[in-house]
């Protein structure tokens, strides 16, 4: 089952390029807190706090692909749908960026749960994401 | 025919995140510098002169995928391969990020040559890479 | 006479560095957004909008100093308030961000409105802020 | 006695605005990795190993000042020269911008040297920048 959150979002002036055109890798710090918006709105607590009740050390980013359909722009106001759907240690977010209805972009990222390795606390280990994660994502 | 270009990055604090490693939106910029700059090496002119050169308005990105492998921190010096492949108006940019010879990150780029639409100066046009475009990159 | 602008700011992930605070030329880009914003709130209409209503190029940067006080970390919900006081080309933004009621950063601005130059398309000229603009940041 | 570096940046698309411009924020991180290189070139050793032999926990910024004279762009190489003034516990880097010798970028930076509190390890504490770190600037 797939679950969903759905932002506004402001383009700022910071965020484009002498095209005028918000500069690509932009649109991606956008989808990551997107992500993480939609872990705190499912877990209603912040991820910092996840990070703790969940001893997790997050959700690195495995694979990305985005498909960039119309440009936005400086004082564009766009919405992002972001939907969630679980796998076992991976999950996929699919972040959809519209601007009055249009498509602007599409992404879709795949993640995995880790945790500090006990082994050697240098390193994270993949592990399923817990089960008192995904039920909230139920609902 | 490929056509590669090869340069080091050093991977700065402020390209960083809380988890020490590269802020994957950051590897983005890392790519599009990196397509500018096997550009460069071809034409033997800045991005900026071929522009004018070739009445282009650029070579806006349609679609990317990466996969990440491995992270970088604060202070790698990491080699970037970016090696392009010509199609008709578009054509795809392969970066490998590696550190120490071990693949970190790799991409891949759609991209399509534009010019301003001549009945529309605000919009864009894809438009066949030019011939003398192409001949730079051979041999 | 001075008007000001507050607003909230979510700092995050990426906003931040390896030691987990905020990596401080991103404070800049949120007093660059908080400068736009105390315009567009004052004028009632977008930036963007502003450009051709008041035949501007914008208001570059001139000057800017900034204090570091207190850190801010991924998940801090930061106040910006933003304060202007006008000269006769330039004019002055104050910003404070504080968290909690505490001071985190106080940066000061001085811009200059420009207008392109009839003479150079390719250049800008400092002129006085119309009394149209100022007359809106009165009350 | 002042220790200087000199290095060059170019200027990337990204780095860039809708007026065709360096977007301000931008140039604190080039000062920020502008400041780290003088300590790397000074100290013979990466920062991050600085950070392990000297025990340090960095030098974060406590106030900068920075003067605009003249825009920078896409595809321009600048020079970046800073300058470190050292007093006790905080040190000043001057950096300045040029391009074809003229000035663009005018930066002052005071920094503390920190270590982490022993009583509370998530905390910083100021303290004399070390007398071996120092030593290295002279001469």
């Amino acid at each position: 089952m797939a679950f969903n959150n759905v932002r506004q979002v402001g383009i700022e002036w910071g965020d484009c390029d002498p095209a005028g055109i918000v500069f690509y890798p932009r649109y991606f710090a956008i989808f990551d807190a997107s992500t993480s918006a939609l872990f705190e709105r499912a877990l209603g607590m912040s991820i910092y706090r996840m990070f703790k009740t969940f001893s997790t050390a997050g959700f690195p980013l495995v694979r990305t692909r985005a498909r960039f359909v119309r440009p936005t722009r400086y004082g564009d106001e766009v919405t992002v749908e972001s939907v969630i759907t679980f796998g076992r240690t991976s999950f996929e977010v699919a972040h959809h960026i519209t601007r009055g209805g249009l498509t602007c972009v599409e992404c879709s990222e795949t993640r995995v749960w880790v945790v500090i390795d006990p082994a050697d606390p240098g390193r994270y280990r993949a592990q399923p994401v817990p089960q008192a994660v995904r039920e909230k994502f139920h609902g």
